[in-house]
């Protein structure tokens, strides 16, 4: 998969190559059945004509699926609108906007640093995501897109349970009540990671038993009636994959993104966010730009804080105690600034 | 509604030509400047190669303005997805879903019935209207859609204003307070439309007055300022037209058409929803077929309703009376089993 | 539904009294620890002054848990107007509206009858709720809702999990793929029963050593670190209680009942609107009369369902075959008209 | 802003008794019709018991319109919650939350800092509010709120305009496109405001003309029929005054009162959101502070503004030219730091 695999390089190296063929169709298999596969080689092959905008990096890793944690991916399987397309809805214009460049990226810089959002609604994107249910249920709560997800009740799940990889396995943080310390270390970590693996082989052989019926559909006990899929799946864990269509405004996408790519955002749904910023910067790379610099890498000062900073500024030498913020703020402060 | 006549035309001739150059052509010049006309030559012009979805029937009219009332239009500037996209949605599908089409248009026709909206969000469609303001503030309403109008703030607004057709002059309506009655005539209606005429005339007048502007941007007046163009705008009456994109998703567009094509809609707003019915039957045209047969045409019973049908049914003759309805809630039956 | 029969009764004597003390009681001793009911009775024990409008009926159940499945409830928390907070917002009156109810009672009936929801906008009501993850999964799809969980990265779960009673647990349904058939009978149910109870049993097992904590907080060995909250949690399977504030007004309340009491729903969640509609009809009698009226009760037909009932009507004989509609549309219409 | 003194005054005291009778009187005077008035002082004479929390120096002004602009007003006419319920929702708890203000005060100066939104949207507020169309245009906007406006298809529209006070007659800015410049002067600010009474009267005039009918609701003129309220309405400028009920969760009111107090604002929407700041201070003051410090008097650094503030605090000199901004962001950060 050769498209993809530059975009989770990108991610850890920003200057690095794209990966090769062979690698991305390891990954492939990893993540798709057979017929799965098929079938995404076979969307990703039509070519049809269109008077609406394209953008060809997108295009390029249409269809895709990029893995996440170890059973997970995303794959774009729509968008709508690009760069230029912000500013024609801007300048509510009846053809392509301007054809000066410069002058679009300096409207979408100034709309995005402004806070005038109604621009960036006008684009949209679709995903399809595969994810664990832990996960799923964190993502949700962004109330502002279209979700159509897999259903339990109709369907019998996969036997796909995310573990975390080993350097994941952290122990609760002793300063954060919602945050991770330092990794599990020796039995502890073997001990854990034994048990996460040993529940969910339990708990999906429970699964099956109860439903009467073996992955490929038949029953195991032609005696026993089978119980009701809705009723079956309850006993299963959170870490089950499951997957749903995810379909969102340009806006309303880098709200998601500025908060589950946030360091406090639990790392497994992070790891989500990262993947979706590198298809974003191949969607719309003037207001990904715009994205880094106004959203993801800006700072907030508030009112006191400002006022330490321009006492800072003047050559003042300020404490925290007569600063006007707390200690916990006055800490977040010197970080902001890099001071601590 | 003679404007829409071009689309409701095409609307029934499926497989048809596309509308005439000459005939397009002549459309445009009534609508756009000479300027707007050539940008929208130009885009339609374009064709890009994509591995998306593409809706033929649709890309034909594409950014093509269709007139609605007397200076206003919608156009169709982006889409996402098709009636396939539905139901590769509804099964969480990594490719383009079944290949056999009945089973698709039943499964559409299934999820539209019993109230699954999720899978219709999976498409997006994108407008550019034109329309005037009063008209602009019951459409606003609909909230789960992406909005931007022209500013007329930051710009001047056009000298467009609606001046209704003479049989849409209509009297008050002596038994709904909410709607028209019988159409105006001879003195009185011509009366009404000098004075719309005059209203708009003059306060365009002085809107230009208040700018210090002519219509090409040059000041009237060196001696004055001009006010602000925020404040001068304030004068003109709310039959000014202005413009918009408007975005919406395929489940909310429906819920848009229904209540805004409705009989006890206002007539201009009307307009506009018919001329967007024929857009959704080019873009989804099993979608538009289960619209009207379980949205557009189809009938609320409400519980002591249905008690009196199934009595009827058994042959009972039932009175208002003893119906259990009210009289307002009989005549309302009675209409819509057609005994009215 | 045995557990919700103290609400329900209440329901049918409008102007009863308060639920004793010792019935309220022995209900909370069942639902919450001692703490919790401390803190409920301390709240209930308020009287405050307020201008507002207040619901007598509502404000005697104020605060009090109501049992849902076996470990859930429902309590309303707060709420805000009442039936004529309704008319009042449709008048954009200065006062209370009218004083005539039985107007009031028609307009409501009308706004409902007629679909305009925005004056129903008007009444808000926050529910704290105990729930199984996978009916939160269910609920939290309702989008148009104010919602905070119960964190399970801050804190830590309860052992509490969802068993179905005996009488819920349905064999998988032949007819309907996403429903229940028959009850289970015999060793099959023992055995299900057996299994849920005993993966429940063991998941928290899991989840209470991967903490290194017991339910008091305690480390369990003082040699292991103990897994981060937001991790340990991963193994719990979705039959477990979380629980939540839900706020909601009162158009998008009667829109989730109508999709949630619907016999299409999963039994666990209808549970849960059965007891809100005993809630709804304390708060707001009239506008429940109408809601059971014109939306739980009704029920609508399409375009072609309706030409046949006229046909019927008009004393035709009509088959399937020549009637327009699928068998399944077929079938579904004789059912509506009790003929099936 | 002299109209809204007396809600800011009584903001100062906050343990200060009711504003008089008198001046009570007085404002409502200018304001209400004598039904009007004796509506909104029929329904403050209300004392009702409840068990929900009640706040009341918000309570204190509840119904009572405060005047904004030449004809409008803000008046609260609902609330739900208070400080403590955003905490009490923040924890899920079954009680009123802890007993110690202070840890609650730290607890929502968090949340807000931390961009934790939902807890905030537990509490929920009603205005009802009259106001210019085309103030009610840029507010509309805002779409997470309940609406409920007015109708002039089934009402006829008061005889009141929308005249500004000559210091608010500004000319077009130079320097920004959307903004006022200086004040306009002598004859110009006199010709303009005789144009801006002149049209309106006018306008209502014919208004009348069209509906055949008087304030009072007689027919004019018993020839003719009048024209449909709802094509009457089209003529009148959209400085006319509608109004509407407006109900709102406290986080998007905050998001409501961030944009449109904002300098960049609209004078006559920013005067709104003036009266409903002082309003907020009364209903949740440890929230008002916590607003005050972190939304509305924060400021935000772009990650190169950051960069250069950085490198001034460590003494260096930076010019724009080699600082990685334009010279607009360049100017912009200049006036954050106060060094303009």
């Amino acid at each position: 998969m050769q498209e993809t695999k530059n975009v989770s390089d990108n991610d850890d190296r920003p200057a690095g190559p794209p990966s090769g063929e062979a690698e991305g169709g390891l990954q492939a298999r990893k993540l798709l059945s057979e017929d799965q596969e098929r079938d995404v080689r076979e969307v990703r092959s039509n070519r049809f004509e269109t008077r609406r905008v394209t953008v060809p990096a997108l295009e390029e890793i249409l269809f895709e699926p990029v893995p996440v944690l170890d059973h997970g991916f995303v794959r774009v399987v729509d968008y709508m609108g690009d760069d230029a397309a912000i500013t024609q809805a801007a300048r509510v214009s009846y053809g392509r906007g301007t054809k000066k460049l410069r002058e679009d990226a300096g409207l979408i810089r100034y709309l995005l640093r402004h806070r005038h959002s109604t621009p960036f609604e006008m684009c949209e994107i679709k995903f399809h995501v595969k994810l664990p249910i832990f996960v799923a249920r964190q993502w949700i709560r962004h109330r502002t897109a279209n979700v159509n997800e897999y259903s339990a009740r109709y369907s019998v799940l996969d036997r796909e349970f995310y573990i975390p990889a080993p350097e994941h396995l952290a122990a609760q943080s002793a300063s954060n009540r919602q945050g991770r310390g330092a990794v599990l270390q020796g039995d502890e970590a073997g001990e854990v990671l034994e048990l996460l693996k040993r529940g969910a082989a339990r708990a999906y052989g429970d699964y099956e038993h109860m439903l009467n019926q073996d992955e490929a559909g038949n029953p195991l006990d032609p005696e026993r009636q089978g119980l009701a899929r809705e009723l079956a799946r309850i006993s299963l864990p959170i870490n089950v994959y499951t997957q749903w269509y995810w379909k969102v405004d340009l806006h309303n996408l880098m709200k998601f993104l500025s908060l589950r790519a946030d360091p406090h955002a639990q790392y497994e749904i992070r790891a989500y966010a990262d993947v979706m910023i590198a298809m974003l910067k191949r969607w719309v790379p003037t207001t990904y730009q715009a994205f880094q610099d106004y959203v993801a890498g800006a700072t907030s000062l508030s009112a006191p804080a400002l006022a330490v900073v321009k006492r800072l500024l003047a050559g003042e030498a300020v404490e925290q105690a007569e600063s006007g913020l707390s200690q916990r703020e006055w800490r977040e402060l010197m970080e902001q600034l890099g001071r601590a």
